[in-house]
């Protein structure tokens, strides 16, 4: 018996389209990023691939993202999970930067170990900046484990325990899985289910709003490494632009 | 101590614009119902009150309606928990019917018996009906449960153990509930809230998009019968306009 995981990544958002570094920032899908998430949807109802459950993040454009996708595959009325876990990695101080002008003030170095540094996290986020998520009442419960900023590494530890606890049983359960989430929070699940090295993980790029689908045999591997995207020409074109973020 | 309830109807649906006799099947929102479902969750926000948690039916038109108010309210993060037992009245073989020509074709005794009695249910609707949820997947579990005709009676009797296994606890625990569901479905909690009697609840009309606010005290009696909507004018001219429809 196989166990199925669809992931999917949300469409762009307002600071996407704005180039800015996001993370915790709760903002909005743009238009275009709606219509992703619908496409989205309407490629899992073409392929037959129809989410049992669905879990997501505490965010907006992740929240939405699943919305839009389970209403335009029929399959709005499935059970949500939710959790911070599943979150965009905190991008510390970076948060509400552009990423053009980080890339020129701080060099492309400097940047590139910000971005894709698998345990090099930002300087932290003050807690009385306008972009810090301290306060809100969505992550009241979480204390010290309350992020001001995260390298990938991080991601991974906080995630990894939703993924046991929260994802496995429902996969173990026979449902079809679907979780909709954030370019970071995707590569830490990637990473994990096809055992990526600290260093091959800073090459992988997710595509937004395309579902990248993983068989998984009884010990949770991949039948197939790396997954299958529905439109994989399109995946290959968007993970390519991903990587080009910033120039 | 005081529990927090607030009821939200959904907004107008693709079927209430074309004066459909809907019941279970699952049409979409109008752009009206849409903007009436955003105007809902920001007269929450307005008023400070912000659910903990949402509770909605298997329809697509609440569903969508308590995804949109949460966005508005700044609240989409809460969880989420579902229920057939919050649908709709099914509406048996009226489903897919207009209203006017059920009217005329029918009479107004046997059409104010069918909208408006207690426990004269329509005729079922044929499960090889276009309009029927029989094969649906969302109800595969529901067994003998699943209606193919419903009065406001039937609709008590299968709310209520939802009512006191799903939504009493989140009370109990001191949390805001939001309910987001229909006009039968929400006129059977307010039938046992407020302990209407059979005859009176016929005189009943809860408007769209309005959120009404229960305040209930340790036995989960309202404090304020009936409860209060943020919008006392709107929702009383609203609700003299749903009691007209088929006119």
């Amino acid at each position: 018996m196989t166990h199925t995981l669809v992931l999917l990544r949300h469409g762009e958002s307002d600071w996407n389209a704005k180039n800015l570094f996001t993370g915790w920032v709760d903002v909005a899908l743009t238009e275009k990023g709606e219509a992703e998430a619908v496409r989205g949807g309407e490629q899992m109802r073409e392929a037959d691939l129809l989410p049992d459950v669905v879990h997501t993040s505490l965010q907006r454009r992740a929240i939405n993202t699943a919305g839009l996708a389970l209403d335009a595959a029929d399959r709005h009325w499935i059970p949500v999970r939710r959790s911070w876990r599943l979150n965009e990695r905190h991008y510390g101080a970076l948060q509400g930067k552009d990423k053009k002008q980080t890339l020129e003030q701080y060099g492309e170095e400097q940047f590139m170990l910000w971005r894709r540094s698998f345990d090099v996290p930002p300087p932290p986020l003050e807690d009385d900046s306008e972009f810090s998520q301290v306060g809100d009442p969505r992550y009241a419960d979480l204390g010290d484990e309350m992020p001001r900023t995260e390298c990938l590494k991080d991601v991974i530890a906080r995630m990894l325990p939703y993924w046991e606890s929260g994802i496995v049983p429902d996969l173990r359960d026979g449902k079809t899985v679907l979780v909709a989430a954030h370019g970071n929070s995707l590569r830490a699940i990637v990473k994990h289910l096809d055992q990526i090295s600290d260093e091959d993980i800073a090459g992988l790029n997710i595509p937004t709003g395309m579902p990248l689908v993983y068989r998984l045999d009884g010990d949770l591997r991949p039948t197939v490494p790396g997954g299958e995207y529905l439109d994989p020409e399109a995946a290959a074109a968007a993970a390519a632009a991903v990587a080009n973020q910033g120039r």
